[in-house]
């Protein structure tokens, strides 16, 4: 093992960063269950053929091979790849397990994903993701959409992040005012969609020139639809602002109510951390979404593109039979904690679990402190003893050094302990002592102060 | 999506099964926590060079290719592999951020790991380990030994699992009686060592035999090293089991008084679900451990072989200059589980998180009953409203197909809450109602009872 250097794309953290992840997964976690999320776990490998089937990032993907493999490497169909996402894996055990699962069904799943993509900031080749889904058979009622983004709405407000934006389509609006403008239903359609999105990336005259070149829409026609993404509303403006582009069909009146009733849903998730907008520029894996889609940028961080993002799909899972429609919206959990933990813009209050040093006076009163140890364990306090009987100084400065809060004194039946911070040390009571409750558990500072 | 099987060897559980699961990986952590081990984890991949250097099971290596992959493909140095466990990563983190860490480092790592051999019941080839290790910068002190048995024995006697035994051993106590027997230091030593491991498939005099043929022993010594073997024994009778044979050597003493403190340490542990034993047949991994060595097996599981193993390690990691003494202990999570879950042995009380269904009277009650839905969250209970406005017979009987225990009704401003369970319903103040505490979260119910 002489030459250590990190894996690029692989990112690990130290023990105060992983307190940070683990304060976001924990968050997430209580926020999907007091919703009624269950937590599901795929396994991290998938028969490459029906990963392939998905299309797109076959280039992406991890083939696995065992070192001296035997017959799985022969065939083909039997080679396994790593997920690149959550959505596959878990459509494909929605469709192994349906006899044993209940519909609507409700989940979040947060583990990691492999992609082997060039490597930058926020996009990594191992990563983890946190993803809510909810799942019907054979149908699913629209306020599951609403219910999906009001969830990831409330866990992302939860979470010391930077101001978010969640920017909220629907594809019924776009798709019915492009009728609306006179546009084609099928893949005239879908070629708008398909070039309109590329405003990011074009200036706008070019979009409008390629909607007439390319997919044969008259000036006036590719003109109204660039207009369409430039809109952005609330709740309040929304009708409004879709109504003065004046273009009119009956699927854009079911988008618009669909679009208003999401802002309107998650208007209690909304604060100065997370606002909710309604952006007809968002359109999203075009052949995928059939509902509601969603993006989320992350204030000052733009140029990781969006951090999480979903949407309505009607046939992601089906088994010939019977179709799985469902909504989703996946949060990428490295992709906005790392740009962060690497610039120590989040950070926590110490870098292990234990508020409580034991100071040890000799080696021979090990097993006593232990005793003293257990009985502030018994009421949840995280504590260790010192690893060695140096002298006072040097135990205080082992704590200074990690960030635990306090250090207990044991001798002659008494006990003290001291707040390292202040150096103020009083007597305590062993039966009966408890730490502030902020002071219990490592807390996480973020470039937004937060109350965890 | 046409064929959907489930995949030998990766197993995956179904959402009451994962909670289970999830009860388990909570109680292992706040225990864990509890006694200051800070939480990492690392990568899911090392450079396959790396890995190799530990030997013996290269051919169970899962190796990583790019489907269309480039450069890195082509340098063998950089061929990247699935990691077996989670101690040759851990070795590798330390060397890597050394700098960055305090030590004695004490650490707990909760992933995943992959081996790519044939499945059987409890062996898979992708796999869950809890793994709690301590490592120290040039020494380690011998205290350290009973941490990480005390403390992995009181988290598996806090999960609902059939009684545990724990096996304890002393490598320094087998090298030192070999030593008194006549063995000669070194080599020979080893040698003995790796012949009496055989014991547990080799008759006896077939063991006493090849200590003769192979390592050149007399008969006696042959008889006097087989016997160690034969000794179990707890902190009261483990000196005199010992001494009963009759060999005498300061390391044999040594070893004698270390394992009697590690018996010692873990008796506030010891219960009726964990034994803590002294078993002189237990050598584990010949090149490996220096010190303390455990294994673990499950009461009517035994051909599951151990669940839980580990010892000390003097050499793991070394960066040439520095080395990092270690000891460290490794539960297999998904080895214990697997066949607990696969019986029913283990079961929720439900399947989902959801303590409370809001019954929908209409569809158009739904905003009102996300209100009501909210008011119980902010008290921290799990709650969904119904996802559809079926008659109310239809309602309870969603809740009681998942186990969720309360069902509540909200109508012209009256709550009222009914327990599905013993169909009583009476009125309910939404402003103050919470369920008993044992029916907040689904509890777990085991092989033995636990009151979680």
């Amino acid at each position: 093992m002489a030459r250590i250097a990190p894996l690029s794309g692989f990112p690990e953290w130290l023990p105060g960063e992983r307190i940070v992840e683990q304060h976001v997964l924990d968050t997430l976690r209580r926020v999907f269950e007091l919703h009624g999320f269950a937590s599901i776990e795929t396994r991290s490998v998938e028969p490459l053929e029906q990963m392939l089937r998905k299309g797109e990032i076959d280039k992406e993907v991890y083939v696995l091979r065992r070192l001296h493999g035997g017959e799985d490497e022969i065939d083909p169909s039997k080679t396994l790849g790593l997920h690149f996402d959550l959505t596959v894996p878990f459509a494909r055990y929605v469709l192994e397990n349906a006899g044993k699962l209940d519909f609507p069904f409700r989940r979040y799943q947060i583990q990691r994903a492999w992609r082997g993509e060039r490597p930058q900031e926020g996009r990594y080749r191992e990563f983890c993701q946190a993803d809510i889904d909810v799942i019907g058979r054979d149908e699913l009622p629209f306020h599951h959409e609403v219910e999906v983004a009001r969830v990831m709405a409330e866990a992302l407000s939860a979470l010391p992040l930077p101001p978010l934006t969640m920017q909220v389509n629907s594809r019924k609006l776009i798709e019915g005012y492009y009728l609306g403008v006179g546009v084609a239903p099928g893949e005239p359609v879908a070629g708008v969609m398909r070039v309109v999105d590329k405003l990011d990336k074009l200036e706008r005259p070019k979009v409008v020139g390629m909607l007439q070149d390319e997919v044969g829409l008259s000036a006036a026609q590719a003109e109204a639809c660039v207009a369409l993404a430039g809109v952005q509303a609330d709740a309040e403006t929304l009708a409004a602002r879709v109504d003065a582009l004046g273009v009119s069909h009956p699927l854009l009146d079911e988008g618009v109510d669909e679009l208003g009733r999401v802002l309107a849903g998650t208007a209690a998730a909304t604060s100065d951390r997370v606002r909710v907008v309604a952006d007809l520029a968002i359109a999203r894996g075009l052949d995928y979404y059939t509902g509601t889609v969603f993006e989320t940028r992350m204030q000052g961080f733009e140029h990781l593109g969006s951090i999480c993002s979903g949407g309505r799909y009607d046939a992601l899972a089906s088994d010939g039979r019977t179709t799985y429609p469902g909504v989703g919206i996946s949060f990428g959990v490295s992709r906005a904690l790392g740009p962060l933990l690497s610039r120590e813009l989040l950070t926590a209050s110490r870098s292990t679990p234990t508020c409580v040093l034991v100071a040890l006076p000799g080696e021979d009163d090990r097993n006593a402190m232990g005793i003293v140890a257990d009985a502030l364990r018994l009421r949840g306090i995280a504590t260790e003893v010192s690893a060695s009987a140096q002298k006072y100084g040097k135990q205080i400065r082992y704590a200074e050094r990690r960030g635990i809060p306090f250090v207990w004194f044991s001798q002659d039946g008494g006990h003290q302990v001291r707040d390292i911070r202040t150096g103020e040390q009083q007597d305590a009571d062993l039966a009966a002592w408890v730490p502030p409750t902020e002071d219990l558990r490592p807390h996480v500072t973020g470039a937004v102060a937060t109350d965890s």
